[in-house]
């Protein structure tokens, strides 16, 4: 069921990771789409939340599948992923499209990796998470109507992002270094990945699409 | 492509009604399923918000081949429809389960009205957005389950629904009497429908969903 050096317990980790991050992820996006200038804007971040609970509805049903109560798989990354949230909650409408572009992004990189480490059907089924693009160009026009709207607005999303990469590595650092090791398992698979080298990648691909959207590293 | 004795405004006033209805019900659901005593539960009501999202879109879409900005058809509503979910934000997830029992059903009842004023294909694209009954057997066994655990709670829930549906109908009074005239339009229909009746048969059925749910009315 798993790859040749991951073990069962790493994959229901794993699993259990992306699972949480697709349900917080779901409501934190409902809950910022009230921040929506327009109904229209409002119901496209709350389909944007929707198709992150489908996703964990599958993960659940994998977790369950495998034997596991979803719950239990979940609950040792609910203090990380909630203090990023908690520590990360967008003041007006330009904060909730970035932090949505940025997480989903970040997230989507994230689970690539983790895909690598899977053998399947696990690995399709966590490819099968990632974000449709069509969001990510919907926050994107979102974050350059704000922009030329008023430029100053580009520093302040800049500064934005920035926090919202540091606090998503920072709890990212915390989940690796957690006991549970599912981490350190995926990391050191093949012994060609290290902590730095994945942090390196993902926001490399960060940088990248913040030009992407008009913003400054 | 509106029933004899239907204005096409009319239709359109009913369907951005239906369609706020969904895009209001999903927020707040998505919103109060952070009152969950567990992520199990959280994720169940966050599957029921998602559910409405996706009916939201297809309202918006039929609104928008109808030449109309889903938006404006919708505009009209946000103060009556918003006013009800201020007004009626749970204390806890019992609160927040009963809400999401009683204000589909009273949603699903209202729909129902508003489907024998329409012509197809509205009537159907109406009639397909009812609730799932399997969304309304986990609500009900939520809510037998808080009372078996502390019978007290009958009293306190009871009490809450009296105030969930007397705010729905003060608000639908609110709409009803709102200078669109959709509403008219809809319980004057052939004559045979006036609000008092509609109201009646609100009440009615609430009050039978109540006793299923272990509730008195």
């Amino acid at each position: 069921m798993s790859a040749p050096d991951l073990p069962d317990h790493a994959v229901v980790d794993l699993l259990g990771l992306v699972a949480l991050g697709e349900l917080l992820a779901f409501e934190r996006m409902a809950v910022d789409a009230r921040l929506a200038p327009d109904l229209r804007r409002r119901a496209a971040l709350g389909e944007m939340a929707a198709a992150e609970i489908g996703n964990y509805r599958r993960l659940a049903d994998r977790l369950a599948a495998l034997g596991v109560l979803p719950d239990d798989a979940m609950a040792p990354y609910v203090g990380a992923l909630q203090a990023y949230h908690d520590s990360t909650e967008p003041r007006d409408w330009a904060e909730a499209v970035t932090k949505a572009y940025v997480g989903d992004a970040i997230a989507d990189d994230f689970i690539r990796e983790i895909a690598t480490a899977l053998a399947e059907p696990d690995r399709q089924l966590v490819l099968d998470v990632l974000h449709d693009s069509s969001y990510a160009d919907f926050a994107v026009a979102e974050i350059r109507a704000a922009v030329e709207a008023d430029p100053r607005v580009a520093d302040r999303l800049s500064m934005w992002a920035r926090r919202l990469v540091g606090e998503a590595l920072s709890q990212a650092g915390r989940v690796a270094t957690a006991e549970r090791g599912a981490f350190t398992a995926l990391i050191a698979q093949g012994g060609q990945v290290d902590v730095q080298g994945l942090f390196r990648r993902l926001t490399e691909a960060h940088s990248r699409r913040l030009a992407e959207a008009g913003l400054n590293n």
